[in-house]
Order: structure tokens, then sequence, then C-alpha cells
């Protein structure tokens, strides 16, 4: 049976992207961290997480098979959508992403960026992310 | 083609329950709004919103059969768990619920406590919510 679980930011254990990651084309400035995972809890169906990007930071434009709703805890930035434009984004915005549908992330501000990411899969290790200008999509 | 969304909370459409749901275990004392629902935008997969509780005001126990997710934006306040006890959460608290488990949440600050639920469905429309003290459980 599973449990009702509760997990702060403030004790999340933080990651950055490991240099394969970066060599695929992830952001070396970002900051993530698991709040509801399959590998934190035993929990299925839901995956969220809070990611920070630090003033100028970027998550380059990429898709993922499942669809993902964003939402913004804190600063503003503009939101790469799947026609090559931008639009502004700020505190308190729910963004909502289609399934494989381009978007990214840049903090256009001189504050941090802190968002909330969901997914309806169990784990965020269930999501593959794919760059597009990384140098594993010419292969 | 869905489109990727933004919708922001303050210029979202808040609700109150209404005096059906209110007779059937409701709060009269809640505010939410939908951010990302079928009822809003080409979406599916998932759906979250906001609810605001005043300083005193309780979502009274309930279940449903989806899991869910809390992000606690601002405040604290006692979450119901399903053994009749309750635990202290505050801001930065993201808390999942899993299928059909009895849960609550009451404010017993000051100040508002605002939320942003998640559900892995493609609207709050498809989740019905059973109040344990409500008239129509003795139905």
């Amino acid at each position: 049976m599973a449990d009702i679980t509760v997990t702060n930011i403030d004790e999340a254990l933080w990651h950055t992207h490991t240099p394969e990651e970066i060599a695929a084309g992830a952001s070396q400035d970002l900051r993530y961290c698991f709040l509801v995972d399959k590998a934190l809890q035993n929990s299925h169906g839901l995956s969220l997480g809070c990611l920070i990007l630090p003033a100028g930071a970027e998550l380059p434009p990429h898709t993922h098979q499942p669809q993902e709703a964003y939402f913004i805890k804190k600063g503003t930035g503009q939101l790469h959508l799947p026609d090559g434009t931008k639009r502004d984004v700020r505190e308190n915005d729910a963004v909502y992403i289609p399934e494989n549908e381009r978007h990214g992330l840049v903090n256009t501000s001189d504050e941090p960026l802190e968002l909330i990411w969901i997914f309806p899969t169990d784990s965020f290790a269930d999501v593959t992310y794919h760059y597009e200008d990384s140098a594993s999509q010419s292969d």
C-alpha cells in the first residue's frame, strides 16, 4: 500500500547535469531536484520536480514523448515555441506542452527562474530528452 | 494539433463550490481556478489548478480514484492523513496522494494557504470527490 508522502524543496537532493548529458545538449547551468518520483517514494502516474535556471541560463529547445506542464514559481523568462519564436513567461504561469512538442526556456532576467515540472509518468527517468542542437542529433 | 498554452493564475477564472457541492460535503470557503484542463485548452493526460484556503478554512477529508499531487505554493497548514491523524505542511512541500487515499487540508494559520493540485487526468471534471462527512455518504 502506497503512503501519502511530503517532500520539501529545501530538503531535496539537488542535481546538475552529467558531462554525458551536457555533451548531448543539456545545460551545465541548471539545478534540479525530484519531489514526486518512483525513484523517491512508492508513487506512480505522476512525477514532478523543481528546476532552477540562474540568471541568463537556458534550458535548450528539446522534445520528449510525454506531455508536460510547468508551473512558474518565481522569476521571468522566455519560452521557446515549436515554430522557433519565443514568448514571455512569468511567476504564476502554468504551461502545457503537448506530446513531442518542441520547447525550452531562457532566463532573460537578473534573478533565478524557478519552476515545477510535471509529467504523467512514474518517474523522470521514463522521459528521454532530445536536444535539437546536440552532437548526438547528427548520429 | 495541440498547442503550447500559458495560463496565469492572476488571469484565471475563479470558482467557489456550488450549493449542491456544499451539501455533498464541500467547503464554502474555498476558491479555485483551473490552469491546465481539457475544459480550457486542447490538453490531455494532465490537469492542474490552484486552490486557495483562507485562514481557518478546511478542505474536508475526502477520497477520489486518481492519484494526486499538491505543490504548496504559499502558507502553512495541516494535511489529513488516512489514519485520522494530521501532519504539518508548508510552502514548497510537494505531496503525493495515492489512488483512493483519504486526505484533506486545514489552514491553521492567519494567512491564505495556496496550492497547486495536479491530476493525471484530462480534466478536473474526470475526478469524483467523495467527502466522508457528507449527507450523501449515508445513501
